[in-house]
């Protein structure tokens, strides 16, 4: 049977699923422990570079399209006029340069809380970091719970939740409270969209956010599912929660002419993505 | 770095993606070497049983619901009356056990060319094996491409491919030669599909499908795309080819009341498996 050399190649050991991923290493480009985490890079052989945060696979070169342009393009194609979002987490800062696409968004602020994995993408994913000059962009290195916690009241239109596993610095982004924090900085027409691990091996994890998020007052819940080959299962989903009811605000026409270019999504791929398997529909909760 | 202990774990390394992986294992309960392939069955901690021919995975317990349902459903629901099925390779019975919970379906013939596959099935995944003795279903162990050459012309209405990968036995079942009897054996409105590999590591081996399948003769192509977490990338295809034109033929109404219970497929899933991203759309061939 074989075995992979750690010289060769990184393992992500997803041990609550028994399951591992790995992909083929070239050499480890940089390591740094910043004050709140361990992150490395690597150069791999099929997948570009990749980023691991605490031995957990971040993002490659080859497939982080997916999991960017899913979490950004979704929701502000529900909005009806997204202009000001904030991004909380998105460090690496690819979801960051697909808001910027639209043209509707006037300002967005992004509140990482470690300013090393910015450094880290600036150098070793430069193309996601191609929109950080735009004069739309703000980019700060803070606690994002606090700072949602202290936002005005009803001052943003779309708050996307682009952060590590409910583990380490990624814990109080998965709760109750902060999700109220997010629904009383959403204007009554706003939505807070959150990465929400796997269909297949996180069910109760993403059943007990959407449990969190209704509890908040969220008065609609809509999860959107997506392939993403290197987090465990290689399956993916997102959770948009909305302010006030309705989800029927896909803005169909815009999407399927949005003036830029996107690898994965489009207008039909953002309706594939709210079909839900029998399971899904079975077990989701509340 | 973690490593994986061989002991402990199952790894099937990807070599052309550069990418690996692994499901944690219990024991190894039966191991075979046939005339044709060498097969494996592992009990895994988390994903039930797992079979293993020639060291490339082919089925868990816990996921094979996703591929069989999705090789099976939507050309059944796209046919306007299957009645006549038959099915290469499959060996391991789920893609019959799914085809058989047609009504419409009268007689479904099952040709894979390794006994042993479906002698391991049945002692190792029951559940799948579970419809076997149905009157409508007859299994031969043969030479699926021999028999499709043989087949009475226009005498099929769905022809499914449940192969292993282009390499070994599977091999001659992805080219020109095997299309064109798949095509003459084909009845004017008939179908047939094949599951296509993943569309972010196998996009050329997809193409070359795709082209052989339209010079066979084959008038429109449709490919599907459904999460699949232990194939490689966890993204997987199935590509219907249909001998007349027009794929808008999805029985809707069928597939939203199909009087059996599935986990993935519904009429939603159906319809969602047939958007394809951007770079699918733009590189796909013919």
């Amino acid at each position: 049977m074989p075995e992979l050399n750690s010289q060769q190649w990184f393992t992500e050991i997803f041990a609550p699923s028994g399951s591992a991923f790995s992909l083929r290493t070239e050499q480890k480009l940089a390591e740094v422990q910043s004050p709140f985490q361990h992150i490395e890079i690597f150069k791999t052989t099929d997948f570009g570079n990749l980023m691991v945060i605490d031995g957990v696979i971040m993002l490659s070169t080859r497939d982080n399209f997916l999991y960017h342009e899913m979490l950004s393009h979704p929701v502000l194609f529900t909005h009806p006029d997204p202009q000001n979002v904030i991004i909380i987490g998105g460090g690496d800062c690819g979801t960051l340069r697909e808001v910027l696409k639209h043209r509707s968004v006037q300002q967005v602020t992004q509140i990482d809380i470690d300013e090393q994995v910015t450094r880290m993408a600036e150098r070793y994913f430069p193309e996601l970091c191609a929109s950080n000059q735009d004069p739309r962009a703000t980019l700060l290195f803070a606690d994002g719970i606090q700072y949602m916690r202290d936002a005005a009241p009803q001052s943003v239109d779309v708050v996307i939740v682009d952060s590590t596993d409910p583990i380490g610095p990624g814990e109080g982004l998965f709760n109750r409270a902060f999700y109220q924090s997010c629904f009383a900085a959403l204007k009554p027409g706003g939505i807070l969209v959150q990465q929400s691990e796997s269909p297949l091996i996180h069910l109760q994890l993403l059943n007990d956010m959407r449990v969190a998020m209704h509890d908040a007052g969220f008065a609609e819940l809509q999860t959107l599912q997506f392939p993403q080959m290197v987090y465990p299962s290689g399956w993916w989903t997102c959770t948009m929660a909305r302010k006030a009811q309705g989800f029927d605000g896909f803005r169909r026409e815009a999407a399927a002419n949005p003036g830029f270019a996107t690898e994965y999504y489009n207008a039909d791929i953002h309706q594939a993505s709210m079909a839900l398997p029998n399971f899904m529909r079975r077990e989701l909760k509340p």
